[in-house]
């Protein structure tokens, strides 16, 4: 095969968007795809990861991880198959994990730490699980609810977002774990899904009602842990049902995320003094030397049929801008996975 | 001696304030003493604590305490000597501390648990220590610090309030445990103190220059444990400045408490996500058990004379509103005591 004959079509950060993202915030194009020299790998993009953290990858200042810079291709994990190799890390015909960024080819060091790439088994799962539940919003849902969130059998479990890809995980997870398990979600379809598929014991409609209520009625005994992703009204909401010693695991704010005013602060912080109560930030790399425990687990209870994951898988590179607008107003149901090849 | 010709001169909760306290809040009255029956003491007061905290208790609604009810003698913890007993636990001439009311004599059952009385010792400590490093401010600030803020020798501890009853012995705490201690203050004055007094290796003052600024030139590798008395813009700035894994202890926020607006979130709360920091609520209640610890190990410091304290003393129980609102505008040079006796 000669590699001068494939071309790459990509997304690249054209400018840095205000608020929502614009179609003219990226700029696509194709490009050849060059040769590989010793130490590298050429991967074809199966499936892209798309997720609400993108969005902040796109601002400039300092987070956990830099900024995608303007001209740049457009960070995003995913899952590809390693069609040509001169390094012995991986053979052609190995699917493989990492940052692949939103375009149909990646060409580098096979051992480059920015993409962090490692095998996956296409055979033990379908690919896609390995961006949700056994990829970084699993990661993240497992470690942050259990070793931020702490919570023990009996005790109640919010989580918003609930039928996304993080708030899937979290709720099963805590169900495991002896818990009540209460969603928040936008819509019927998804709260019936995490209540009546993944065993949540309640999901409160946001769209429909009232969380405030919802809480009340779904939580008789208070809140002793919420795992946050949304930020905002729901929020604070939830701040004036929590328990004592309450823990809130601040995973993110998905409502926040397109401001184009400053981030509206939790008002109700002051309940976290009143109630003795914790709020607590969550960045899944910290527990990167422990993944292989959280896939285990999980990996198990979907073995058992205890633990199942939904997946929404929008078909191609070209659909990237509309499809990562759906996070944002609720147009995803599941994890959200862009299928390139 | 009779009873009956005692007066007890006293300031009840007239109507539920809204923003600052007006003095049509208050109803000052004079009411005869009472005789005691069995079990009871008659309590002369000699000092009251005045406290941020006391402006939360008018407020109507749920929270670590009840609220003082309309008509009721605004509470107030204090120090008093027993003038009669009829009570076991105390004898006449006891010095006492425990929630006496901002009234200039207290009757009532010796056991009684919301007043809380346990003898203190006038000769070990001027007695208004035992409402500052002594009391629960100074309790508050040595188990706030301690066992929510964790800090650890060679980290940068931050405080707000640097000058108030809570903060000057949040930072010669901090100092003690070989902590880098940076206050934050009003005033040259102030500042001067608790540099030069107390010990802490700098002080920013709020009101003459940039919170942001002063926190680079002053906490040069970030800020480790940031003790909160004022919410606000301070919290807000100094959350754009913590490191990772940063505690921030919530412990007031006396910017917010006369608020006639919602009270203002700290919008830079995702500063906790990108730092894993904690942001948690304290409140001294909870390790009533172990003030004894506290008070033996800062009782130890002061013997040495490398552990101080500052009172603003304030005479008679008649300026009781005009002191009280002195907290709120920055007046008081110290842990602010109303001398009643």
């Amino acid at each position: 095969m000669s590699l001068a004959t494939l071309s790459n079509p990509q997304f690249r950060l054209a400018a840095r968007p205000f608020g929502l993202v614009k179609p003219s915030d990226w700029a696509y194009s194709t490009e050849p795809v060059r040769e590989i020299t010793d130490g590298e790998i050429l991967v074809k993009v199966l499936y892209l990861s798309l997720d609400p953290a993108m969005r902040g990858w796109m601002n400039e200042g300092k987070s956990y991880i830099r900024p995608v810079a303007i001209g740049e291709v457009m960070r995003a994990g995913g899952i590809g198959e390693v069609i040509a190799s001169k390094s012995p890390k991986f053979a052609v015909g190995d699917t493989i994990s990492g940052s692949l960024g939103v375009q149909t080819y990646w060409v580098g060091a096979a051992d480059d730490k920015t993409a962090g790439f490692y095998k996956v088994d296409g055979h033990a799962a379908p690919l896609p699980k390995y961006l949700n539940a056994l990829g970084m919003p699993g990661m993240t849902a497992y470690f942050g609810l259990l070793e931020v969130g702490q919570p023990k059998a009996g005790e109640t479990v919010v989580v918003s977002g609930a039928a996304g890809a993080v708030g899937q995980t979290v709720g099963q997870v805590a169900k495991h774990k002896g818990c009540r398990v209460v969603g928040i979600a936008g819509g019927k379809e998804k709260c019936d899904f995490v209540v009546n598929e993944l065993g949540f014991d309640a999901c409160i409609d946001y769209k429909t009602g009232s969380v405030k209520e919802g809480l009340k009625q779904h939580c008789p005994n208070g809140v002793d842990v919420y795992f946050d992703n949304v930020g905002g009204e729901i929020l604070d909401t939830v701040l004036t049902r929590i328990n004592m010693k309450a823990r809130i695991v601040i995973c993110g704010a998905i409502s926040q995320y397109n401001n184009t005013t400053p981030v509206k602060g939790p008002a109700n912080y002051l309940s976290l003094l009143v109630n003795r109560a914790r709020m607590e930030g969550i960045v899944v790399f910290d527990y990167a030397d422990r993944y292989h425990k959280g896939v285990a687990e999980m990996a198990g209870w979907m073995r058992e049929g205890t633990f199942k994951t939904r997946e929404d898988i929008v078909q191609g590179l070209e659909k990237f801008p509309q499809a990562l607008q759906m996070l944002f107003d609720g147009g995803n149901f599941g994890k959200l996975v862009l299928q390139v090849a």
